[in-house]
């Protein structure tokens, strides 16, 4: 089975090119031969008998990458400057600054938003607290809170490691909703200890998002902080991967024109995304979701080494089905992989119900080859940006925090989940609508508008939100 | 005797002027006539008969600002429509913001600095925990952390009322050194919890500012996370004073001559930052060195309550002087004011050795009036932007720290704070130096660049630079 090769990586060969000696086109083969994609050519100096250029190419891992060199060394007139790689050219020093909103020009400035004058506004805020939502960065301001444990699909890779991931998700907070979101990565595994150090620096922050904390500590950790602190907490993981896909399985239906109510839904990767998925599925409607692991389906009646699977199978799995994927499979309308690369097969595809719709959401090698899949499904969406319909959270986390801090709510609830999750499904228009967009795309400028709004009136409907809707600025 | 007053506050007048009714010249004599000193006019709008003005209006207190509200009330032809003050308008919202260092504008972007791409990115540090100072914002941030137990003036106001100063103090680092400082106020008091989550923090930062964390708390929380962090730890309260008092301190002595060696000096206030004075004048030469506090000369054979005294009296005092201020001050050099106002009297100047050198710190009203002080003696300095020879931290954290990120240096040492206030010092030249300029203003752009270089060269001297000489850019 032809499974996807991970995503390629960018690589810049600064050369100098010998005019008389070679041309381009002959440098141009040789990185196709050897696998390499130019993308791009830029001009750094043109001299009469030679020429600087930085020539982008895309590989499919490193050794395309040393191939390629090794072949542009052999070429007369060609003489390798550097090699760089354009994703570590773009981390260097790290993606996201501290700016100050206003310049100090003048001593009368600095007495203004320093000593003295700053000890006006602290006074103020410490005779009435709630003002430090209007008189700090608290009223923007999100942690992006992790301790390394499982990022991305590298695991346990520690709190250093996982700094760019949570320095790319800043970047996102304030590109996409204009929210100001920190990273704090923690060295610690403590469960008690990450839920005090979050407590402890709360003060300072409108939101806390937690981030690639490994099951099933990050079930505690996000339970505790919600219990014992009065801002948002929410883990992205769970809660944006489980509304992106709701938003895309709402508009799968409007396809195919069935009902959440009626159709078997297996849900395949127990872990923390594929409960969050359960949970909201069955919020939103679902009766007949069966949950799939290593030990098939999970069912009532047996003793699992993981107590959540035991907690799992009491609310799912109606019919008590047990046995592997690949009979449990059998007459489901849809299914939600969060779990490995190549676990589902095109037999097991062809075993589900009419009009089968399968999200592969794995990352980032999905359960199926999306184009394996395809002659066999009515729907198929993936994490993937280089396939239609990804199922991508940053279609969630800046919006749904974006309203909660402008409602100032005193958490995200399941009603401003859902509501989320309806609000991206309605972007795609009926007239847009079909098996190749069922999602919006991860730029699309109305998403975040949408999902706040209807994040506000949910956070105001069920009673979290701390400010009056005639307060609530329109315009995010 | 006449202590200075607050900082002024400034006061934004919105009115409506009739212009048939009232002229301005009616109201600059209201205003003035109030107390209130009219430093700015902004037009908003104007008509055929009536006209919007801002009146920006400096005034000594809050009773001054409505007293002048009250007199324009009662001008005929002049409305208010509000009345803000300029300190808390720009705190609105905070005073800092996180940016993104590029955009994200496509797909290619997204996958560059989010997943896939940035996998490659955290795999290359978790393989070599060093690579986070080139591929994070390690290398150029610093976490500036309080519990919120000692803010200026105002004592324990708590994490959410400190967060002002916090966030000033992150405008600074910025503005004058380029360092990405992020506040991060804690809401605990507990000296271990603030070590564990200091530490559990600190793999995200290249160093921790220690900021308004109340005596002797702070001392245990420095000396610990100095011995169990591997990046810089500061407490600016403790050593940013001290470092810019020396410097003022040099600039004094080579006016009068004397050597540090010989002269007297009292340090009144034996709380952390005079402990820290002390220290630094012991590094730099001094020998003679009596601390005043509420129990007069601390001197040896006492039992004092205070611990940090009994320690205090074994290295300072060598006479073992003992008695009230207005006694021990007589024949002394100089005198180093940490404590409170007007406790220095001019009879006790006047019982001071020829040519007395008089640094009265208290914030922010100081020991000693300047002007009653002035007649008697060589040098007088002070905490205030409204006298000559303002003695600000300002002038020292963002240089010290530019240093020790751009060097890697493991901590910042004696050495390197003794750097810095020759480096301070320095920026006076012969040329310049007088008794009112022995400190250069905050703005003097040389400042930040002359201490960085004396403290990476102070830093590769003992040893505790991590990067090569040859390695670290010349410019900040």
């Amino acid at each position: 089975m032809a499974i996807l090769k991970k995503a390629s990586i960018s690589i810049v060969y600064r050369l100098k090119l010998e005019t008389e000696t070679v041309s381009f086109g002959e440098i141009a083969t040789s990185i196709g031969q050897a696998g390499g994609d130019i993308v791009g050519i830029d001009i750094i100096s043109t001299g009469k008998t030679s020429t600087i250029r930085d020539i982008t190419v895309n590989v499919g891992d490193q050794a395309d990458s040393e191939l390629i060199a090794a072949r542009l060394k052999k070429l007369d007139g060609v003489s390798i400057i550097h090699i760089s790689d354009r994703t570590f050219l773009v981390h260097l020093g790290g993606k996201i600054e501290i700016q100050p909103k206003v310049p100090i020009k003048t001593r009368d400035d600095l007495s203004r938003v320093y000593t003295p004058g700053v000890a006006q506004v602290c006074t103020a805020i410490a005779e009435e607290p709630s003002k430090a939502y209007t008189l700090t960065i608290k009223r923007n301001t999100v942690a992006v809170v992790s301790d390394g444990t499982a990022v991305l699909g590298l695991g346990d890779i520690g709190p250093s490691a996982a700094m760019p991931v949570m320095e790319g998700k800043a970047m996102l907070f304030k590109q996409m909703a204009g929210v100001d979101a920190f990273p704090i990565c923690l060295d610690t595994k403590d469960p008690d200890e990450i839920v005090r150090i979050v407590k402890a620096m709360a003060p300072a922050f409108g939101g806390i998002n937690l981030e690639d904390i490994s099951s099933p500590r990050c079930f505690e950790i996000e339970e505790r902080l919600k219990q014992e602190l009065d801002i948002p907490v929410f883990h992205d993981d769970q809660h944006g991967t489980a509304v992106v896909m709701l938003a895309g399985l709402f508009n799968s239906l409007r396809l195919t024109g069935k009902k959440l109510e009626d159709i078997k839904i297996i849900v395949n990767g127990i872990g923390a995304a594929g409960i969050a998925c359960t949970k909201i599925l069955l919020a939103a409607g679902a009766r007949n979701v069966v949950g799939v692991d290593r030990a098939g389906a999970i069912h009532r009646g047996e003793n699992y080494d993981n107590p959540q699977w035991t907690r799992y199978a009491e609310f799912t799995n109606p019919d008590n089905l047990s046995g592997p994927l690949s009979e449990v499979i059998a007459g489901a309308d849809v299914f939600i992989g969060v779990s490995a690369p190549g676990i589902l097969k095109v037999d097991d595809v062809r075993r589900m119900a009419a009009d089968p719709i399968v999200f592969a959401m794995a990352n980032p090698v999905p359960e199926i080859d999306p184009d394996l899949a395809a002659p066999h499904v009515r729907v198929i969406a993936t994490g993937r940006s280089d396939h239609p319909n990804q199922i991508n959270n940053v279609l969630c986390f800046p919006g749904i925090f974006r309203g909660a801090l402008d409602c100032r709510a005193k958490e995200v609830n399941e009603a401003m989940k859902l509501a989320a999750a309806r609000a991206i499904a309605s972007v795609v228009t009926d007239d847009e609508l079909s098996e190749t967009y069922i999602i919006p795309s991860v730029f699309n400028q109305n998403v975040v508008r949408k999902v706040r709004d209807a994040v506000i009136q949910a956070a105001i409907e069920t009673g979290v939100a701390r400010k009056d809707p005639g307060e609530i600025k329109a315009e995010v």
